[in-house]
């Protein structure tokens, strides 16, 4: 069981009827109940709450944070993005979903634009495993099909990944890194493509599974155990 | 000016009407005039000449050997396998082309099944930039689009890329790592999927110009330089 | 638990009386103990035996292979090699013992020369951590001091490892990657370098700790769940 | 020839007599004289400078900057750092030196800690090569030797690298990833780790053809090609 913590800007639930629909009490809890069913504790955070619901003490009880923005990535406070930042260095696992690829965190570790083409045509979406072992597709059968995406396309700025572990087909012509990998510091970052808002792609049991996975994968061994400073230290025996 | 050898097994062509007619001196040469005309040093060698016409002093003289196979891959000795890897580690430029990715050189340097899902349906293929800034695509537009292709998937049974250049979109549904490029030892290895016999791919100018970039990259810098040998030191003074 | 087969080319223990003080038993019974000590199932091989102790069925029942060798490298039979490597690529892991950096399976496996500089001098060595909170170093006090050892050196003729988790430092002045880690197919690789066969390192506990920790990481999760063969597919629906 | 710019806090020469001795102009000084007499276009900036000498005009004619900071890594402006940043992501190269891997935009690149271990006793260091093909390593004998220099020591909290090109042993027991390569959107990074305040270490020439290489290596070659940006685009033909 993995403490896992759901954070989502909530705002096109509460100002759009369609996103509504799909995800009546926002996108943060569809997601939590999902992960709670498979096993984990889970809590959720959003950007109207105090300091965004994400304290030092909720992240010092999060071992995965799972992060979903697309329309308020600007809203969220510099002081709170370097608090996250500082707990993936510390060993917090960090699940970076589809528009999030744009948000604050996710581009201050990585270090690039993390920019990519992108088109709303309701498109077929086909994720191919590159990694076929890895822990994040265990029990995961591919091509994991979505009837309705939005598209995105390379290239996507981001630095050569850690693992690849998957990539994406869509009916429009595009191909996209949908699912890779990084260590910073002790903590591991997942980068998931799929989940709009305006389609129930987070309803779906086999995404489901894969971010269940994916939050067994990041949650951190040794957290805590490495101590990321600089040490003046003697000159051995 | 590099010194480029164009090696083909040389048996489609020899044995089907539909090949020939696309290729009817061999892919070798169409290859190899694309190479000279963009100003490299070309020769050709085929499965059929003796040592595969790669014996040690062809080797010596080329900097960088392009390898089509498909039918025949048995066929190739493994006296010169070990040969042409040896050159490889030792500096050689090796570009590994197409259906190659089944060649014995190819598995032998990498080590792994290099294997792949495939279909012959003449789909459309689209090449994306996953790394635009390149060498190997100075120049090139991208999306590259192939109008006929057989279809490759993944997953892929390479090792995890040194540099990952261009991912395929095919109208069928796959997606496939098109351009990866690898080190061994000296050496520096490209493989490219595009060019099935029974397409006049590489009668192609971007699919030439692309070839023509590799060999530049692929090329040795420091031939002969490093000298891959256990050797028994002195300590420090 | 994890099913260890430990391979030694035994040969150093038998012909040379201060190699047979230290290793009675051979290097492998020595590391089969301390792994069957931290609860693995162990087995030995060995090159006295027929095909080297390591037939299919040995291999099929074998989670984790543990190689030594040495002075007989070329005594291994090649079909021996290519049954090694093909278990390795359908999920063997595969740990790989200081002098059999030179090994041919290694080699076979990494597709480089896998030289390097060495001394034989007694000298210190203390291996870092480059990778604090890799599985492998879990529990594990760094720098791990080995008293005296035979020395290596870079460079080391191997790919750009898929995970660098040690380096070592030498009194006489040297350095060497000596704990990487590659995948190959759904094989999992660890090359580490301490254990010469006239030092008493395999009796080391630490050293023992470290072995136990890259079996459990070596060990196949999703065993045969991967099937690496060329297929042809149809299109998708 | 590449446009450098040399940047340097310059705080260590101005207020400590032993360092002025070592450096009577600056660090920048004498690495841009360096430069200069190899063949570059050099620059110098300073953190007293208004904007710390790196407007937008100073980065639009710069090819490759080289970042020397220790003592005030806190003074420099966000605004500049953010500056800085983007540049080196719009194709920039940037060479981190020594102390400066704790830099605001080293940090800010690669999203790590990039903390370490150090001693300052006055300690041999030789730095081996890891990757002896490297365009850095064109022409320098290795392993270099520096005759006394601060000691750093691993772990290194850096992502890891794209390319791993140097090592280095220190006196006291040591090792280093002293010269690691990052991409970073369309720039190139250099961390090289020789260089400290109180050592004439940026007067050895070996020191200085290095820095040269790494010049040349850094310099974009399709500066302003790429344009990372989130893209509408429209559904393939």
């Amino acid at each position: 069981m993995v403490a896992v913590t759901v954070w989502n800007e909530y705002v096109h639930e509460r100002e759009n009827d369609a996103v509504a629909e799909i995800y009546p009490d926002g996108i943060h809890e569809t997601i939590a109940d999902a992960l709670a069913e498979r096993g984990h504790e889970t809590r959720t955070a959003t950007l109207q709450e105090p300091e965004h619901g994400l304290t030092e003490s909720v992240l010092d009880d999060t071992d995965v944070l799972l992060w979903w923005g697309h329309a308020a990535h600007d809203e969220v406070a510099d002081d709170v993005v370097e608090r996250v930042c500082r707990a993936v260095t510390d060993g917090l696992g960090l699940l970076v979903l589809h528009s999030a690829h744009f948000s604050k965190p996710f581009r201050r570790l990585l270090g690039t634009p993390c920019t990519l083409n992108w088109r709303e045509a309701g498109e077929r979406e086909r994720l191919w495993a590159i990694d076929p072992d890895h822990a994040i597709l265990d029990g995961i059968e591919t091509p994991i099909v979505v009837p309705e995406a939005e598209t995105y396309g390379e290239p996507f700025g981001i630095p050569q990944p850690d693992e690849h572990v998957l990539s994406s087909w869509f009916e429009g012509g595009e191909v996209f890194r949908s699912g890779v990998c990084y260590r910073r510091g002790s903590g591991r970052i997942f980068y998931f493509r799929p989940g709009h808002e305006t389609y129930p792609i987070y309803h779906d049991e086999t995404i489901q599974d894969v971010l269940a996975n994916a939050v067994e994968w990041a949650a951190p061994t040794d957290r805590g155990v490495t101590q990321w400073a600089n040490v003046n230290v003697d000159a051995s025996e």
